[in-house]
């Protein structure tokens, strides 16, 4: 049987949260917290379900959960999408990055990404038949290069993905590289791909400069969002993507064939729960302190690392410790000492090793404490 | 922008139901029940939340889950899948087909599609490169011509996609037909993909022929099925295949890259309601009393119909009535008559038209009476 995907393995969050259950680690590696969705959240979940929203729900989402997702967006980046053509929701926004790469990867399709970077990426472009075109991300704050941007465009370009608050480093991208961005794809029909899940974990006064706040970018782009990293609810599987119409025509297509249709019940919590903006708004000062305290707890240790501007990861470099291979390092930290870790070589182009760790700090104080606790015995 | 599949459009479902909501018709149209799905089911899921289980759950599924099923299955149809390596649940079944299609269809390869057929086997198919070939089910009682099938089996047949029960026909597989499509898959690489969605809705004593009865199949298949359909919650979007794993493997790529993994709280919740098997085994009686309030109360009636043997549908002709093509009878039908069902034609070949309508008896007896009321007056 010839694979579509030959190389295609488990991926490591499947494989360090496997470990983490299986020896029951304290768990800083897959990005999920270990504290609890809201409760009034959930009891909407149950009065959808006692209410009978129970059976398919519209193919691109209720409306009403369509009409808070475009007016939300409206307030917070200036762009008013239409609500009945230009919003899906996705099961995760796995699902919404799957069919945004699918539908417009031809075989022979180059893709720009930038190093390190999230994993579905690659797998996606490669099943489309397309080719990641890796572009490192360049110094201690990981910027983007655009003279190797510039290179590296061709005839062949189709999509540029990018990735704010950007997982693992907990960079941001700035209002200044988007405009560059902006004046690079203008004149081109290149698509751009935005991941932009963590877009409420933002820290130190920084603004999230998505996608859809520049009208060159926003013309052009899909722009994915999560319910479950913003909510607390990663396992609820809930996501969401906009885009110009004649984008989201096609993404549809993959829509409708490889789900149809997410989740009725939750979809109608949500739409009564995205009412009040504060659910969301205040998620940045929440990580916030969140990071601090991980940093705070880990000084003093061998682990360095700079501050995360975004997400809930913390990339730190173990170099003082030992120079093991990040993956044996990580799975050593699991057997030996009960936390389990990202090993950050996966993110890297040819799983190059910087001896360095992603810690996910969206856990309790408790969790954090215990994990600081271990890694100040190394 | 090229499209992957220019002719792609709007489902008839989300037609059909757009169509029905804006008109306030009565429902008979997308393949979903308007009786509730069970109670304590729900609270199950309540639970699940409230116990805290609203992270990712692993990629494949719960183990207690996977557990449940395989165990079902072996009791159901006598084969053992490994819980480890052989199911995954999925985002309905949808999901599962367009896996399963997308995992082994490379472009240029042929599968076979009996037609009338669901909808999502061609676009999956065509999305993923590959050649539907359709072979029409033949005579009153749709079945399937063995020399026909054979004739067209080529060295780039690399898949066959049955359906049993069958939608939208509600005939069923035989266990002669599946024993003739071992023999003639036998020393072939050809995959099967069965779409098993309604197993448990299957009436007048008959046996539901799962592939998984089947060695000679089953070493070959993969079956899909659904949780929506037999357990009244369609638009809780679960479902789940199995396979042999080397096929599961290959699946477990795109299930990795479109979803990642499915509903934590659902798949708890359905982990503890399938310990009591009556919450399946009772679902054909219930189904066929549906089937004969229907076909009595539209007894007198122009409308004639060959008594469905599977699934939640009856299709009926018209052709006593009018003569008009069905997709404009079945819109008028909305639109004047306050009743909505599916225009066969969108399942057949070249969308030929039969005179035939589709309806959905997954209704309380009180909307049945009504849409019977209705549909006498034509
Ligand atoms: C879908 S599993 C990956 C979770 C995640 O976003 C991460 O850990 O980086
Ligand atoms: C996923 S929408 C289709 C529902 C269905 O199975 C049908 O109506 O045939």
């Amino acid at each position: 049987l010839p694979s579509k995907l030959p190389a295609g393995k488990t991926s490591i969050f499947s494989v360090m949260s496997g470990l983490a259950r299986k020896h029951k680690a304290i768990d800083l590696s897959q990005g999920f917290p270990n504290f609890e969705t809201n409760n009034h959240l959930k009891e909407l979940v149950c009065k959808a379900m006692k209410d009978g929203y129970n059976q398919y729900p519209p193919m691109n989402g209720i409306p009403e959960l369509r009409e808070q997702i475009v007016s939300k967006i409206e307030n917070l980046y200036g762009k008013k999408y239409d609500e009945a053509s230009e919003i899906i929701f996705t099961a995760g926004a796995t699902q919404a990055l799957y069919c945004a790469i699918s539908a417009f990867v031809h075989p022979g399709d180059e893709v720009i990404v930038f190093k390190p970077a999230y994993d579905s990426y690659e797998p996606d472009i490669k099943l489309a038949g397309g080719k990641p075109v890796l572009i490192e991300l360049k110094g201690k704050d990981f910027k983007i290069d655009w003279q190797e941007v510039e290179a590296k465009i061709t005839s062949k370009t189709r999509m540029v993905v990018i990735n704010t608050p950007h997982n693992p480093t907990g960079t941001i991208i700035s209002k200044n590289d988007m405009q560059r961005l902006e004046r690079l794809l203008k004149n081109t029909n290149i698509i751009l791909l935005s991941d932009e899940v963590y877009e409420h974990l933002i820290y130190d006064e920084e603004e999230h400069q998505s996608a859809s706040k520049f009208p060159g970018l926003a013309e052009r782009a899909i722009v994915c969002a999560s319910f479950g990293k913003t909510f607390h609810n990663t396992g609820w599987k809930m996501g969401y993507c906009v885009a110009p119409e004649d984008l989201m025509k096609e993404i549809i297509k993959f829509h409708q064939a490889t789900v149809f249709c997410v989740n009725h019940p939750m979809q109608r919590a949500f739409a009564e729960y995205l009412k009040n903006p504060d659910h969301y708004l205040s998620l940045g000062n929440f990580y916030q302190q969140k990071r601090d305290k991980f940093l705070e707890l880990m000084q003093g240790s061998k682990f360095k690392g700079t501050p995360s501007k975004g997400t809930y990861f913390q990339v730190m470099d173990y170099s003082e410790i030992t120079d093991e291979h990040d993956v044996d390092f990580a799975k050593r930290l699991i057997t030996e000492y009960g936390l389990a870790t990202i090993p950050v070589s996966v993110f890297h182009k040819d799983g190059k090793d910087h001896k360095q760790l992603r810690f996910c700090f969206a856990k309790t104080d408790e969790t954090l404490e215990k994990a600081a606790e271990i890694l100040h015995k190394l």
